[in-house]
């Protein structure tokens, strides 16, 4: 369901344990980055009713995730702040096309690639962290994630046909497994 | 409590009667971008927690009536188009002055300035329009917008004194009233 052709490496939840005050603040970026994804492509593609609708629903659910996100940081201590963002996500941006109905297929898989990454990681972060209250918070999220990667592919197929998308989706999702196997030496969500 | 020094005229009401399908469509268009300023605030201005999650609700808050918007003008037939927006947003994000914390202090109380002069207007169509169902529904974001417009100016006091942002907004408020007098050709919400 997720499209993704690999799973997190044990890489990453070393960085989990070593840095994990700073994995929570930057998923509160990541939860706010999300949220301002989604309401771009309302912007760029605001004549399309349906997307606009639905995209309006994910900028919502995302900023309700950033504020939870907030009152986890809030209830453990840790104070909000800026982070340098990992290469994850320019990197998967520099592989969107630039021209039309190509980029906004490829904007769209992207955004849903990077849902599918979080829904991934969210769901090996519940069952990895010995900590009830973020077991339970990630456990939570887990479902709203997958649903948005459902979304943004189902949008993507209102700008061509079912099977071009489902090829530049399995294209993207490989290349989305090269980049996040050459990992970050930040600890971040997606690194 | 809207702080503006000006009352809307009967021109741009001439506007509306001679122009209502463009004037809502626009009305789209303006709480889709009432959302992009909320989310490009939280985005400036990432570390200050409160403005976060004051803003995080302007956006959902926005975002609702965009889809609100969007189902009247369904139900009326009238096709959601892109728009020339009206020169007002440009000249008031003008008046932003470069550095901070002026910076902030600005772009809160213009945010805040265009909440006030959407609810002083949806009161007039509330009052001017014939038609039931739009009369209610200006009349059931009314209150929103007041709201919004406050929250802005108490946001903009976590940059700066009180009695300087109070004088700032005087001196704004002034500047928005001399724009919205000048009046544009399009016909606009902001028109």
């Amino acid at each position: 369901m997720l499209s993704l052709t690999s799973e997190t490496s044990q890489r990453w939840l070393a960085q989990v344990d070593a840095h994990l005050d700073e994995i929570l603040i930057d998923h509160a970026h990541c939860e706010k980055k999300a949220a301002g994804t989604a309401l771009n492509l309302i912007f760029a593609y605001v004549d399309r009713v349906e997307l606009c609708r639905e995209l309006a629903d994910i900028v919502n659910e995302e900023l309700d995730h950033f504020r939870q996100v907030l009152d986890l940081l809030q209830r453990r201590r840790i104070r909000f702040r800026r982070l340098t963002p990992p290469a994850y996500g320019r990197k998967l941006n520099d592989l969107v096309r630039k021209l039309e109905p190509g980029k906004a297929v490829d904007r769209l898989l992207v955004a849903g690639l990077i849902e599918a990454r979080s829904c991934e990681r969210f769901d090996l972060l519940r069952q990895h962290v010995s900590d009830p209250e973020l077991a339970s918070f990630y456990g939570s999220l887990f479902e709203s994630e997958a649903r948005h990667h459902s979304t943004y592919v189902r949008l993507a197929k209102l700008f061509a046909k079912d099977e071009i998308v489902d090829r530049r989706l399995d294209d993207l999702a490989a290349a989305e497994a090269e980049i996040i196997a050459a990992g970050d030496p930040l600890p971040r969500m997606h690194s």
